[in-house]
């Protein structure tokens, strides 16, 4: 029983990301997203859409990793996505140390699998992690267009700061990259994101 | 671009899960779970707990059954575990018109797959869908113990009416039936479960 007590004890743990609010708001609640359901949404959005993921990409791995690329939040927060370099090598560094203490609490087969999992997510070479990415900065987006501006409203983010983030996405799947082209065209069309600092 | 946005529109639509609240109360959070980050915990348990599925069972079929398995809440909401016989088919006749509706926001191939995996869930007939059904009776259970009672203690559930439905998590697997077995036990023990109407 002792390694279904270490899963459980994981399983126990992980529960807390229910708890890390992010900046998103969403629409219709009228309450900020928290981590848990955003790795919903994108495992979803990873079964939906695999089919622009590039060459090679698996989809039960892009699923894994999205499910648990927040783990590392239960003990460094969200960081919002236009942070600056220094907060974020300091969330970097919280993150990595987040890491090891909460994939430690499982088996260490199990530990070595997730925490390659995520160091891949991080580090953003393969197919696998690229598609993954990509979905994890396409969500925020869609949510943002569902409430009118949200983020970007309240953080005066203009398109042009947006589009910088759209590489990353175009990295991942160039059909998700148009999609989130022409979803800020849009956004600047109906006047809810400004298309450059005033 | 038609796919895409089909699949788009159905990513849009299924984050209202986000605003579904279930009976369990959260640990250390004092709100109420909501079907999204509920579901995010399932796809994790299959994760690491997928040692303990019967022979045959897929992980990337259970971890996407139990993503998708409340998506049917958004019109039909939520159902306590422990309703009766005539509000369960209430609830069943709405969830099926749900998955009609909400499945077919997809590309038909999409729709029917896993309009598919839905069904299978429902009807647990498989192993993968023995297993997903095993995970899903199994966390309120632990979220009900982290939390000292929730939900037994609410609705004055005794240990012989959380014991009828261990049968379906050992169904599911004999491991993680003995562990909710024990689990009872060690809720009455601590006096946080009542062993039968008084």
């Amino acid at each position: 029983m002792e390694r279904l007590e270490q899963q459980m004890r994981f399983v126990t743990e992980i529960g807390k990301l229910k708890g890390v609010l992010r900046q998103t708001v969403l629409a219709g609640l009228g309450r900020q997203e928290n981590s848990a359901e955003h790795s919903w949404h994108l495992a979803m959005m990873a079964a939906v859409l695999g089919d622009h993921a590039p060459p090679g990409a698996d989809p039960f791995r892009v699923m894994t990793m999205v499910l648990l690329h927040d783990l590392v939040e239960i003990d460094a927060g969200d960081l919002f996505a236009y942070a600056d370099a220094e907060q974020q090598a300091r969330q970097d560094a919280a993150e990595r140390a987040a890491a090891d203490r909460i994939f430690a609490l499982l088996p260490d087969d199990q530990r070595d699998r997730l925490r390659g999992l995520w160091d891949e997510f991080t580090e953003r070479r393969t197919a696998d992690a690229k598609f993954a990415r990509a979905l994890d900065r396409l969500q925020p987006m869609l949510e943002n267009m569902a409430v009118g501006g949200g983020t970007w409203t309240r953080h005066h983010i203009t398109a042009d700061q947006v589009l910088a983030k759209v590489g990353l996405i175009e990295d991942g799947s160039a059909p998700l990259g148009a999609f989130a082209r022409n979803l800020v065209a849009t956004a600047v069309a109906a006047g809810i994101l400004a298309p450059a600092p005033a």
